[in-house]
């Protein structure tokens, strides 16, 4: 079955974490949506890559969304200084929907104040943050904690895409 | 006295959290050393300021340095994927010397496990990894927690300096 895929992006994303797992998912039948600020917008991540923004988070509702994508690069830390877009990706995380975040993405999953006890990985710089979030931290290409799938850099994208197609093929 | 201040910073700083304490310190009589991973190196901030850095965090022993700034922009985070600046920061917090950190800046001190309790502020994207880590964050343009010394964003600088200045000349 058709999922729709919220991806929550801006500039300086890492340009492949978003542009692989988007086309594996569309691949794969999947519909991928792009929010940020303002629909519109053209984002460009950190080696040039352009993305025209679909929505804006204030129009959005995660209730018309089955997964979440987030890609890394400086993007997540920029995203994060709104506090809707760490709202957003709460109603994912509570609900158990599929959620998918590599590198830096984690950072949005720690404002959901929900990663006590979770098993996951992302980018070194971050890992302390994670841990104080309460994360179980792990040093793995791919890490699955019920609802969510997390990878630490373009390296494991091969395995961040397998481990989250199979999760939206539930 | 002239103080010995390290300067730990490295490519995407924010440019001015750099230049204008680095100069209200030099202007005051102290010296500001350079530190990155490699000496010689030139490291560039987001606006396109050049610094050309004096030493390799390898050849550095924080019992030579009275104090540490810690600039922000993307560098810090870039700084932290190698765990020895957290344990130069460290030393600095152990001992009670001046610590000053702006913006991101905070986040290579979150690396130093040693802020449960501590009073600072920082960027508002890094709240959330602040108050995990212990502190009691506060929206202020400067907070000064015993030997700390932190502030938010540019705009904060005049205050940073003055406070920063303060605990130097002590």
């Amino acid at each position: 079955m058709s999922k729709k895929i919220a991806a929550i992006v801006t500039d300086l994303f890492e340009d492949v974490e978003y542009t692989e797992p988007a086309k594996a998912f569309k691949e794969a039948g999947h519909k991928v949506i792009t929010i940020d600020k303002q629909a519109g917008k053209q984002v460009t991540g950190k080696k040039g890559e352009t993305i025209t923004i679909d929505k804006g988070i204030g129009e959005v509702n995660p209730a018309d969304f089955d997964a979440l994508l987030i890609p890394g690069g400086f993007s997540p830390d920029l995203l994060r200084a709104d506090d809707r877009f760490g709202e957003f990706a709460k109603a994912f995380v509570q609900e158990g929907k599929p959620v998918f975040a590599i590198c830096h993405g984690p950072q949005v999953l720690i404002d959901t104040d929900l990663l006590k006890g979770v098993d996951m990985t992302g980018y070194k710089s971050i890992r302390n943050d994670l841990k104080n979030a309460g994360v179980n931290y792990k040093d793995e290409e791919v890490v699955v904690s019920k609802n969510i799938v997390t990878s630490r850099t373009p390296d494991d994208i091969p395995a961040f895409n397998r481990e989250s197609l199979k999760l939206l093929a539930k």
